[in-house]
């Protein structure tokens, strides 16, 4: 086992003590695993509030501040948070012009979002709610009903963030973050498996020299395993299964995202391809961001997120943003 | 071989390619392999150029923007540049108030810095130089005289970029950058080896189960080998490695750098851990940064940096930088 671990049982904890030392400015409850914006909650502003598994990160811990998340509540590794967290959370943020709930499309995270969300209202909170479900690899998978929430959470954490951060109310921010989700495809693949620390071997045995084409971000089987395949391959299929799905020639943000362990130097070589192929394809790029950040703990390779923008969405894109994770304009 | 690239030939000139597309605030010279902000030079400010081996990225061409590094020259993966590249930076970026070089201490980017510079003054360009020198782990090393660069790269960049964004002459930011190294220590922990493209497997041998303390960022051999520790048993080895080398109790940053493959999770509980031991031994903690900094391609393991600050580094850290890899108050 080779983690920068003390015990899998405090792995969580530990992370969320480490968070607090690093972020004074944020708050982090690390007994109830919550994270909070310090300025929390800000008075006639809608307040978002995320949350799933750890093994994520940056994602959602790291896009808890101005600008995009209100609050973040993890999980254990790859297991949803509880809704005794999101209600606390949504308690702790709530200004009094209402929650809006980002989940991710998986079976456990969208029950204990819509019990967390019963519970809230009845302690006065309005809710709004919105499912994120991007990944075109597979219909129905391990852990989801329908498609999967992967890359494109960040996309509707930072459109819809900036769009409460304005001062929308509670419907206009949830249809942003309906529409950014509606306008976002993702394809990913893996290059090795991932490890847990509770298993603390690979969760699933992909040989050296194969790579699983439409991978989760738990390392959920995608949708075919083929020998190992070039950069400029790679990208020629990720971003034709997601322009199959996403028939646009309107201008997009790209997410090129890297699982864990690829350097940044791969990604940064794989968005060469990416912006080859978008171009050869006639799909104007509007703005791109590279790196890691909706992970899969040590998992190689990489996914390809694409959100088709039009001005409103674009000037939110833009908007200043202050998080761990993501920082632009303050 | 698990990586995202073409052919290794081409890796550092697709990466370029890819850092142009993403990044438009930058210009990138991927023949010439110069990597320079697109508003330089910048009339009456001292300009900073480094560079190195590739592979370490973000490090360096993810540090050039305003407030911290003017040009960038990536060489090939672990591999100095030349001093052509250099002597194209310096000239591409000199306002006429100089240049000056951030060098790590490695044999090879030493001896072609020298020569750079002193083409450089052939051209005109007054030139400064400051080597980087911080990791406490070994003196002389398979590429090295005396201790090798690492860490404190990135302190030296940010505090001595902004000190030429205030537009301190030549000679104060030289010493900016002296006195950020001399402030600065490091240690390296590898969990695993790592793979360059040329070679396709791992570069060292380090069996599962052990870890390699004080590595350095190309996997050169540290000061021991042991049964795995636990990320506690790590920390206070490495903060007491650092701490024995820099005796303060003066305020210090902190960097808590991942290798390249290990989780933000996992980094973010080392940090719980080091921050621990620093309060153990009484030195104040004035800023904390956790992720992959200064990385060795697909590596798993950290490293800890301590630079001890006074008033006036504190307010260099803290200034405006906007860069790929570090971005605030701007």
């Amino acid at each position: 086992m080779r983690m920068l671990i003390n015990v899998a049982e405090t792995v969580v904890a530990d992370a969320l003590r480490g968070m607090a030392a690093a972020h004074p400015e944020l708050r982090v409850d690390v007994e109830n695993r919550v994270i909070t914006r310090s300025d929390a909650p800000v008075a006639g502003k809608v307040a978002l509030v995320s949350g799933g598994g750890s093994g994520h990160e940056p994602l959602h811990g790291g896009f808890v501040g101005p600008g995009m998340l209100s609050a973040a509540c993890p999980g254990e590794v790859f297991t949803s948070p509880v809704p005794d967290q999101m209600v606390r959370a949504a308690a702790a943020v709530d200004s009094g012009a209402g929650v809006l709930f980002v989940i991710k499309n998986y079976t456990g995270d969208v029950l204990n979002f819509d019990m967390a969300a019963d519970l809230a209202e009845d302690e006065g909170i309005q809710v709004a709610k919105v499912l994120v479900n991007d990944d075109v690899a597979v219909t129905d998978s391990l852990y989801t009903a329908g498609r999967r929430g992967t890359g494109a959470t960040l996309f509707v954490e930072k459109l819809a963030g900036a769009a409460a951060e304005e001062g929308m109310p509670l419907e206009r921010v949830e249809a942003i973050a309906r529409k950014a989700n509606e306008n976002s495809r993702s394809f990913g693949v893996a290059l090795s498996a991932c490890s847990t620390p509770a298993k603390g071997s690979p969760t699933f045995d992909l040989p050296a020299g194969e790579l699983e084409l439409g991978v989760g971000i738990h390392g959920e089987p995608g949708r075919e395993r083929r020998a190992m395949m070039t950069s400029r391959e790679i990208a020629d299929f990720a971003v034709d299964a997601v322009l199959e799905d996403l028939d646009s020639h309107d201008p997009v943000l790209v997410l090129v995202n890297g699982m864990g362990a690829t350097p940044l130097l791969e990604l940064y070589g794989f968005n060469a391809e990416v912006h080859r192929v978008l171009g050869e394809r006639g799909v104007p790029v509007a703005r791109t961001l590279v790196g890691d950040y909706v992970t899969s703990l040590d998992m190689a390779g990489t996914s390809v997120t694409l959100c088709r923008v039009d001005e409103e969405l674009l000037r939110l894109w833009d908007a200043p943003v202050r998080t761990a994770g993501l920082r632009w304009g303050m």
